[in-house]
């Protein structure tokens, strides 16, 4: 049960004949594919997996999810790296420190794909692959070191076409409408 | 910190000059939608914010969220409802059942309107409508009645225009691959 809340009275648990890894790309321009990289992690801590989360791109600005992930009583780890978002506005580092970030962010996805977890997601990896502060080759070097039964998810927009031919899962966040764009600034809980 | 993991050495945080609350649809034929509401609730736990999940349509069919939001310490609840997706092959209810399902479901909603929440997420709500479970009216009267600062989040693919019309942020999810087609079964921490 929940700490409050009400599950059904009978539960029916189907669990499927081969279990294998999924190789996930949520993509497009619309808002809501971190923010469902983060609800596959609650749902796989659900299932008591163990899951690494690291963030491309992410630079110092604060965001709910790093201490949503504190909150959880599961083998969650979250590694932010990163200085922003190359290209943007106001983002005051050279192409080539961002680059060097994720070369980094790049070790630890190759040490992480050998460390015995059942989900890994790169946030924001297709931003980084599009922004060419990391390489095809190197993206495409990932998919094929997967673990056969680890999970591995893959945000951003722009997605590769190569990347989305070899995975099994892909998903296009389209946005219909922001709230900014009606002058909302970014609000806590929703927007980060 | 999380448990393990690693956050910037310098962290900024912004504040909105004026906190409001949003409504937000997440709708579209592609997965991710409950996933992103879940992610949503995960983030806002991390700002401190007390988070009900109301789930339509759901029946017994065990998933990783009931296990996941358990294990969250922080103030979340979750109401699982419904009797599993109407109008699929091998659903047995009848329709009349599911209708008086969504029909309690929404005199929850309106308990939990006004239950001093931060954010309220209505999982499959617009499935719920497109299928005459709810009604038009009844989604709008919500709506209507959301506290300012609260956000409220809808999910499931063919929201009603109307709502798509009041709402403040709205992405729809597209199919772009789905990994059962290619016949693999649903596989737990992606799929449930």
């Amino acid at each position: 049960m929940p700490k409050r809340g009400t599950l059904p009275d009978k539960i029916e648990r189907i669990e499927p004949k081969a279990r294998t890894g999924l190789i996930v790309v949520i993509t497009g321009n619309g808002k809501g594919k971190t923010t469902a990289a983060l609800g596959i992690a609650l749902r796989a801590c659900g299932h008591g997996m163990r899951v690494c989360i690291i963030q491309f791109m992410k630079g110092g600005l604060y965001a709910g999810e790093w201490d949503g992930v504190k909150k959880m009583s599961c083998d969650i780890e979250l590694h932010v790296t990163g200085k922003g978002f190359c290209g943007i506005q106001g983002n005051p580092y050279p192409w080539a420190e961002h680059r060097a970030n994720a070369q980094d962010a790049i070790d630890l996805v190759h040490e992480k794909l050998t460390g015995g977890y059942d989900v890994l997601i790169l946030d924001e990896i297709n931003t980084a692959l599009r922004r060419k502060l990391v390489d095809l080759e190197q993206v495409l070097d990932i998919l094929a070191n997967k673990p056969p039964l680890m999970h591995l998810v893959l945000t951003g927009r722009d997605a590769h076409p190569q990347v989305i031919e070899l995975a099994d899962t892909v998903s296009e966040v389209r946005e219909i409408k922001h709230a900014y764009r009606q002058g909302i600034e970014p609000q806590p809980g929703i927007d980060y």
